[in-house]
């Protein structure tokens, strides 16, 4: 019922406008009365976004599982592809909404709330993350912050070009942008240029790479990295390498 | 006439609360007519941020004149504190309508979209100086985004102590963290060299070395560490040499 009324109301305000479009003329068109309409949706506005609710609260769930995540900066851009996830898995949907957004006002403010939400929720899991660390709070808004607009700024760019290309590489891209100067690993942001040119392994892709002797809890092991390689990577490498062979 | 109705509007807020205080009220405690409230508001929240659009309008003109600063994130954080010095000259107004906003729910949405305002002048300004530069716009969105969280946290950390302590030195110290991070000291690197390929291990009691070369972004960190080292040893010995030095 709630996906049926959702569906009435979209096409209703693109064919005859978001503002010229009334609860009435939605219930009428869904065939269902009035109070159908606000069981599932508290307004208009809501109508027009009817997965934010979920995601939010799929986020949360996914944050709480988060809690021992070794980099929660990384936890945190993965908790944000869960929006990129849901606007991906509608391209025309997701398009014209975006089209509509842009139309109208009340919407734009809608969707800043909406926006908000998701920054607060993941600001309060690294708040959670940062207690007791100095400037443990700032940080976490930063980061969020940082994280919400990194992820937007590819989002936006997706729905401008009406969905073409690969939104999920596109956001993990400014993603990693965001992951490289904040992730637990890293100082700034890098372009690298030169290679691990010591390094035993033979990856040279994922920007570090590790050699390791003969088995034993007093073998050497060796890790090459370049300084901009986010922690969470540096320790997947390490757990694999001293994985028990 | 804008002061006076803008005094008139709080003071009625105050007295008997937002959604009970009419635009009409608020003409009569002013003793003007109807007419000349939307001569100066488009609306009864404009009213409680009579000072955002002179703000804005002073921002825009302040980056205009800082086309050419050294750092373009420490002219977004300049700007930034623009928006702190109007809070910062009425403490007790300040105060009051933080409470205000904090309890209307329509006042933050308002606030919200002053907020985004700010950010997409200073993202407008960054914009223009990354322009060219790969990822230039969403690197410009990004730290929009970071400096308006961190001026945001500092002055709210204010305005929720009643506006104790010293304003101005927690916004500096909020957006110091973002400069550190994102100010051309440490973008501007060394250049890059790979002459850390020969692990530097003379760390023979924790279990682990680290060797690095020059600062920089394409440094290369090696890692020697024995394979019954715990990870959180091995992460820490990470950590310490990639901060800042």
């Amino acid at each position: 019922m709630r996906e049926v009324l959702a569906e009435a109301a979209f096409e209703l305000f693109l064919e005859r406008g978001y503002e010229q479009t009334t609860v009435d003329d939605i219930v009428a068109r869904a065939g269902v009365g009035r109070r159908s309409f606000f069981r599932y949706f508290p307004s208009k506005e809501d109508a027009v976004f009817p997965d934010h609710e979920r995601c939010l609260a799929d986020m949360t769930q996914f944050l709480a599982a988060a809690e021992y995540a070794a980099d929660p900066v990384a936890a945190v851009c993965d908790a944000a592809r869960l929006v990129l996830r849901m606007y991906a898995a509608d391209p025309e949907f997701s398009v014209q909404r975006y089209r509509l957004t842009r139309e109208v006002p009340g919407l734009r403010t809608y969707e800043l709330s909406v926006v908000r939400r998701y920054e607060r929720t993941l600001a309060g899991y690294l708040h959670g993350r940062y207690a007791g660390r100095p400037d443990g709070v700032l940080r976490a808004d930063v980061i969020a912050a940082a994280v919400v607009a990194a992820h937007n700024n590819a989002l936006r760019s997706w729905l401008r070009s009406g969905g073409e290309g690969d939104a999920e590489t596109a956001v993990d891209h400014a993603l990693g942008l965001v992951l490289d100067v904040w992730g637990s690993a890293t100082t700034t942001a890098t372009t690298p240029t030169c290679d691990t040119a010591a390094a035993t392994a033979d990856d040279t892709s994922g920007g570090s790479a590790i050699g390791g002797g003969a088995q034993g809890d007093d073998d050497v092991v060796v890790l090459v990295t370049r300084r901009g390689t986010p922690m969470w990577r540096v320790v997947q490498r390490i757990e694999a390498a001293l994985e028990p062979r």
